[in-house]
């Protein structure tokens, strides 16, 4: 713990804050790169989870140009920090044209596109009124989550959706995301949801006779856990750069590959209550939670960092060290009979690390992020 | 829900945004203090809820002058917009001390204060030695929360803690902050808590023959639903100004009163699944919900709001239309078989109104507000 401490202190954190592990987010970029690049398949990564410019450029480093976002103003952002080919994976709100139309443009100016998603024939119609600018039109299937998009069984639908388009813009393909995934069981269950994706949405391609169409497929516990990404011609994962305790806990991914976490003041030890608090709360967090054996809500472990001598980190996720509710600003991390060591360990304005449960919603509430380099990564 | 629909449209909503009915907010101020001034308390508002220099102005036009803040940082940004008289009612990060003290001195110099947060001999014997500014120092006692502060059966630590202060800082009060309030099952229950809180307070300043000592209070249920606030010498309520589900399914308020409310854009539209989409996830209301009837979480029941003749609004929450379940930016209005009409009456590109479950969390998420006259309210 005490070490942990002083290496977070040594990196000049003070209170709440993001770390990044650089070295390991690249290297998950890299080998999920390298996964698309076996596979011929298109790396699309969704970049909602870092949501940063400087984290940006590490994808563009390995050879990323297409990215993905969720919302209009995430893809200003990124087209403003020189990324050109944007696909919006959300829904198309008509309310935002007036944004859309002259960011589609900028970025068909500098030789990209945009990509939107549409799932009826009504945003279809809205955009193929619109002619003004050339936009690559996604149809969002669903192929079995249930949340939006049109039913794979819905084939009809889909046709229609395309041929309204066909005169226009085109579309580029079926894009899904199996959120599903992400509440897998196991790890079979999460290759079942893979095939049986791919398999639907090949079933269409196959009954609208558009072999051109591309399958985009978007949840990192499939992209991770497949071995082999063929089948699809576009993968859109974002969590898998950091991961997180959720991926961790359904064994997506290991210990040494969670990428970031946050950093929180110790401010209140208390033996007697069995509990330690942080400045580190809901607002620091998010409410995302696991349920653990014993049917406990967990907010995060908090874990160990330490440095080794050839100037790698080693790090540890202490699951006996639990966050067992947050408030706004508050965490607390139940302590039990069996660990009240960790009072001796531990003193007021010591700095411990957390591990999140959804490093997207983590991170969505930082505004900058802190490496183990010390250097400061500036977001969304 | 066209209605609705349209009123947001006009304001000029497009995409995910916050409503604040502004005259309502300020009926809610104007309340609270009316009922602080009657009791001769001190009403020092709680500025977590808002976190907004605009709307801590409508407090100032109420004779507000002290406030509470839950950071360091946040009562920086409220000493640059011309609050001098600051408690930081969170536990005292010794590691943030470089920024607390040019702060005090700031405050001081402006005829100001700014007040910290013990619980803790070690926190005392850390303020106690740094003596080069002057600070108001409040202990935080557990008067039955259960999460920080000294016990309130251990009023030996509260002496020693304010013998330590006495030559340097001294103690202002005994600060509390009865949380379990917003878990009770009745308003007898909230008044139950109140009262406890109230007394095992007023013993230990009997215990301590400190009658000097100031008792300051927290939380939103106990202030709005207590009637007379005597024996209390402060009141430090957030949540009041706004209101939210979680307070108005306590009958803590009541439908008008709540002032403000998520805007989100009907993105996807699914009779046979009888769902609604609206771009609207935990990124914009986090992840707080409410357990209904039947035992499922709720993220935000769907509202109304329309304009009077007179040029008042009215609303309603509408709690057949539930939100069931929310990812990251989508949300999801469940639809039963008996309120199928609402796809008559709704269309992609419309926009709904979101009652949030925790209003504090939901502006946290925000940049800014929105007024019913379309002002917009920066925030921290």
């Amino acid at each position: 713990m005490k070490t942990t401490s002083l290496f977070l202190q040594q990196l000049g954190f003070t209170r709440p804050g993001i770390l990044v592990n650089e070295a390991q987010a690249k290297a998950n970029i890299r080998a999920m790169a390298d996964k698309a690049k076996r596979a011929g398949a298109i790396f699309r990564p969704h970049f909602k989870t870092h949501q940063s410019a400087d984290v940006g450029q590490w994808f563009a480093d390995e050879g990323v140009q297409c990215i993905t976002v969720s919302s209009v103003e995430m893809a200003e952002y990124f087209a403003d920090h020189g990324w050109h080919d944007i696909t919006i994976a959300f829904l198309l709100n008509p309310l935002e044209w007036p944004r859309i139309e002259p960011l589609a443009r900028k970025l068909e100016t500098s030789g990209g596109r945009l990509g939107l998603t549409v799932d009826s024939l009504a945003a279809a119609a809205f955009v193929a009124s619109r002619l003004d600018v050339r936009v690559q039109i996604w149809i969002k299937v669903d192929a079995g989550y249930g949340r939006t998009g049109v039913h794979w069984q819905d084939a009809e639908t889909i046709k229609l959706i395309a041929d309204q388009l066909k005169a226009t813009h085109g579309i580029a393909g079926l894009l899904t995301h199996s959120g599903d995934s992400y509440h897998a069981a196991s790890g079979k269950e999460i290759l079942d949801i893979w095939n049986r994706t791919r398999e639907r949405l090949e079933d269409i391609v196959h009954q609208l006779e558009m072999p051109q169409l591309i399958i985009s497929v978007g949840d990192t516990p499939g992209c991770r856990s497949v071995n082999d990404l063929s089948g699809v011609q576009e993968i859109r994962p974002g969590n898998f750069i950091f991961f997180d305790l959720m991926q961790w806990s359904q064994g997506v991914c290991e210990t040494h590959e969670l990428a970031t976490a946050a950093v929180c003041p110790v401010v209140g030890l208390y033996p007697k209550r069995g509990h330690i608090v942080v400045h580190g709360g809901a607002v620091h967090l998010s409410r995302e939670c696991l349920t653990d054996d014993r049917g406990t809500m967990v907010f995060g472990y908090l874990g160990t960092m330490t440095s080794n001598s050839d100037g790698s980190t080693s790090q540890q996720v202490l699951k006996h060290f639990p966050m067992t509710s947050l408030s706004q600003e508050h965490g607390v991390i139940e302590i039990t009979d069996n660990n009240l060591g960790i009072f001796e360990n531990l003193e007021l304005g010591d700095l411990v690390l957390i591990w999140p449960v959804h490093s997207c919603l983590t991170c969505d509430l930082s505004r900058e992020y802190k490496t183990i380099s010390s250097s400061i990564l500036k977001k969304f």
